[in-house]
């Protein structure tokens, strides 16, 4: 069962390499059926070389337990489970350590929608969250981590549709989307816009955001239902 | 009919990812033929390694409505054709979210003529459009583009052949050439000046353009009536 | 004999340019067989490309004089000796000049821990040395290399085991670990951080250094008793 | 007739994309038959894909003359010519654009010595020359771009061999050495040192050079008659 859910996982966990987002083992993915109330995620530690469509683990959406596979789920799977539960428009999520966007969450600063490019995909700021609190660092930290993520949101009034992506403050980037495949899409586009964006603030160090017009232009002609770029 | 121009066109865009010049599908290379008053120009959306020459759509240059193809052109077509009405001198343009070129889009700067590998290839700064107005933006966005790269180089007294590229601000650059191939030459030439200047900027903040006498001597041993270099 | 040694140290160089972190032939890789009381180590001078495991040099760990092979050992082979010695815990060495671990070297620099990519390998900041005394330099070079790393853990009050890098003042990193593969693998890893601590710090120039509960959280769910990272 | 020398060179100019020192044609490589009296040089503007060895043009080295080959040689034909007469103890030149070695020429800065990866190379700082004058630029130009290194070198009172490569003011690198692929060997190094000074300038604002005793220790182990590095 959920053979081609975990195809597409394991697709979307090869693919990180491949984007050159992930070094060694620094990177997972997850998708979801909704319809059966599971998730399916990379196992913890195994090399992407070597990893194979039966060593993917399929956990309960609802308990956060392991119902199939023989290895170990991602050590960040509770992350993974309250974006999941938080955001019910999503179908897949990525988290990496690609490094344009771990500096910019390094250095717990937002990405600010800069032009066209930002525009295209995200609208508005992808927002990096508040450093977390010894408590939730001690207390269940992987969870933790989900929520200060969903409390970001929440407190910005954004949704996880519109912006796709979030740093987290001294961690790194998770990125989501549709389904496993377009949320390692967005994950590359966010490691894009951080890498412009880094060298961008160093040319135009007072540039504020982009124009709203600019933005919800570039947006709205690939989202929604007044949408007209590709086929 | 225009087989040998869409075998360019195709080609040339695929040259793209070959050079580093994009992400996924951001970029569009399009050629004129004059003589029939068409452009080919590639596919909105289509992944390049899945384009044949069939998918290159062949668009009026006069009306902007398509002639020949199955598929929907660029979202960038209406930019691709203003610039061919005004500059009759061009016979190829690529339009890319190429980093280095993007990271000076979205400061909105020129790019100064700080060397002879600018001076080889462009006869001085190369433009960063104003910002497009919101009545710009709100109306016909991809052709108003268009418009604003035309009046940039109206403005600045600078003519098509000589700067091959232009910056649009908070957007991205475009490039063009003799023919599609040649754009793409002059889009990877402006990449590399961009990478260039974005570090030569830190190492001397306050660097004065090239010396005139400089930029003319390399511009016009590859260009003009005296050429020398080559073949 | 020491023919599993040979080939894992063989392995480990020739890791090194897979991961980018050689130019030429600048950088080596041991590692220490102390049942046997000698280390093997990468020839100086010859080129990754050639190199066979035949080519690995024996050399005794108490005398520093060559046992096995027909090659000279690399010139570092002193300083490789030095931190055998001082770290009992370590079972690899590496040497590189990778391009942003030596960036901070030159600078003279510690690398502070700053996010989790960090914590995950490094507990706490990797110190940077004191130059050399022009004694030093004059004297034993190689020794007093291997000298002034020691010197600076126990001036820190730092394990070997808990920092497994080092970035010599003026000249470039050196990594170890539990044997060769792994020394190679904290090589990556420090130059990853590297990178991302050089654009940090332009982003966040008054960054201080991450939570100790966020440090402490991340070291140890992959190292010491409590770990849960991992198969 | 100098079928060796013209493979060297072939070898050498094909070894400058492998490098990645080139976009294009971007670059030369010559190498000298001082007994005959010639210079062998890669042809001007033709791509080093198609490059075969009947391409490389036999150049008279008293007179600049073509001696044997059907191609043009390369435009930076005469500053070679300038730098082997000067030069008696080299045997090959290189020029690029190469990146980060122009970012360094274009913002009319010296390299200065500041690890030992530089050290092990270069004896002390590689220089940036002065601009040109107009009179130069506008006389034999590629000749007076040979003339104002020659001038530097006498000016510092530095020698050829000792620092086997230069930053030409507002354009960029040569490089040299005993031989073709030496001098190929030196430009990769100048490449290197120029990404690392670049980003150490960041860290380390103020940065004196760095110790002469680690500079002489570095330089004169791989040089001269008491080096010991290498088998």
């Amino acid at each position: 069962m959920y053979n081609q859910l975990k195809q597409q996982v394991l697709d979307a966990n090869l693919a990180l390499p491949r984007h050159n987002l992930v070094t060694f083992t620094w990177g997972n993915v997850s998708g979801v059926d909704r319809e059966h109330g599971v998730i399916v995620i990379k196992p913890s530690g195994v090399e992407y070389e070597h990893m194979t469509v039966d060593d993917m683990v399929v956990v309960s959406l609802e308990t956060g337990k392991v119902v199939e596979g023989t290895k170990k789920p991602s050590s960040d799977t509770e992350t993974h489970l309250v974006l999941y539960r938080a955001f019910p428009e999503i179908g897949g999520i990525v988290h990496t350590h690609s490094r344009h966007a771990t500096i910019w969450a390094q250095a717990g600063r937002d990405l600010a929608a800069w032009g066209t490019t930002h525009a295209d995909y995200f609208y508005g700021a992808i927002p990096c969250t508040r450093r977390m609190t010894n408590q939730e660092i001690a207390g269940e930290y992987e969870r933790e981590t989900g929520n200060v993520i969903v409390d970001t949101f929440a407190a910005r009034g954004i949704t996880a549709k519109d912006v796709p992506a979030v740093l987290v403050n001294s961690h790194g980037p998770f990125a989501w989307g549709t389904d496993p495949d377009n949320a390692v899409h967005n994950a590359v586009v966010l490691e894009e816009i951080a890498y412009m964006n880094l060298f961008t603030s160093q040319l135009a160090p007072d540039l504020g955001p982009m124009q709203q017009e600019l933005l919800d232009k570039h947006y709205l002609r690939k989202h929604g239902k007044n949408a007209y770029y590709g086929q």
